[in-house]
């Protein structure tokens, strides 16, 4: 019989796997069918594993980013994936985040549920290297895939050229040198004409 | 213009989105349809997080077993999923995704694809705490799918419970407590005929 701690344990384990029926805006790299959270999640921690040495912060603790990239959808289960450039959505969607992480991570004892729901303000907040290079890192996944699908999901929801430049330019405060990757494919999308 | 080895880490990136299109034989936990190698892999890593304290080894590298656990799928985008019950296939799986390794980790800059193919070869060669440990998060995660869904994959396949108990027994090896879980579990499956 498993003890009261592991149980509280499995019963999160089984419960996030809901992540992996929550669907983004954007496709995976072969346009086949929309990306859910539970994989981007994966793709996150490991270009976190893959990209540390260009954060702007040399002391970086990438283990910290792993885990702010493993569990900062999470929360997603209950209030849904909100598309980054709808700004009419972000005070409600703040709000449900919240009650989202306070009933998903809830299900753990008590210490792990601190530090999961610390960990996701932290990025939410935006105030240390971890979280600023995690988020440079959530935003050049998506300018990838747009960049190589010929601005997809920014076609589709009429977002202009501006506003894509505006949004991800913040990967600059994370990475100097992965927002003058992507500022380099966003302006070559914008030379071929597929977004204006 | 991004340098050269930026470039090579990028590459490596955009290869690995192909691991959301290798299936797996376990189903997610709504049964709704197959599991792919991606989000199997957060899974895992979530799971190396949240069970640390359950290892036999109370010293293990747990950002080791989390690597392992993001990366140790990503030979099977060349090699494909083998069928952990089937042994007719040990010995060719073993050589294809020895290639594979090679082929994907090899588009990294050298220090970061000897990391990564050290990495898979520790977890293949079953030495270490950590590889240990993520074997059995690996066998874990079946477990517990197969178990709340009545056994779907073991009784698609023809698993006869002796082999379902002998293959997954190795997750004592890495935790004594989630074997014990585990037992519990495929037990409790085995009492209610699912499997026989």
């Amino acid at each position: 019989m498993a003890d009261n701690k592991l149980q509280q344990q499995i019963e999160f384990i089984i419960e996030i796997d809901k992540l992996k029926s929550i669907f983004r805006r954007t496709k995976i790299l072969d346009n086949s069918r929309y990306e859910n959270d539970a994989e981007h999640s994966w793709h996150f921690a490991m270009m976190a594993l893959i990209l540390k040495e260009h954060a702007n912060d040399p002391d970086i603790d990438i283990l910290k980013v792993m885990k702010i990239g493993l569990i900062h959808d999470i929360v997603e289960i209950d209030a849904g994936d909100t598309f980054i450039y709808d700004d009419s959505l972000k005070e409600a969607k703040c709000k449900n985040e919240k009650a989202a992480a306070e009933r998903i991570f809830g299900l753990l004892p008590p210490e792990q549920r601190d530090e999961m729901i610390s960990l996701w303000e932290e990025y939410e907040n935006q105030g240390t290297s971890e979280a600023k290079f995690a988020m440079a890192l959530d935003r050049l996944g998506p300018v990838v895939q747009n960049c190589r699908s010929r601005g997809h999901s920014w076609k589709e929801h009429n977002v202009p050229a501006g506003k894509v430049m505006e949004i991800n330019s913040r990967i600059g405060e994370g990475s100097k040198t992965l927002w003058d990757y992507a500022k380099g494919l966003i302006e070559d999308t914008i030379v071929k004409g597929y977004i204006k």
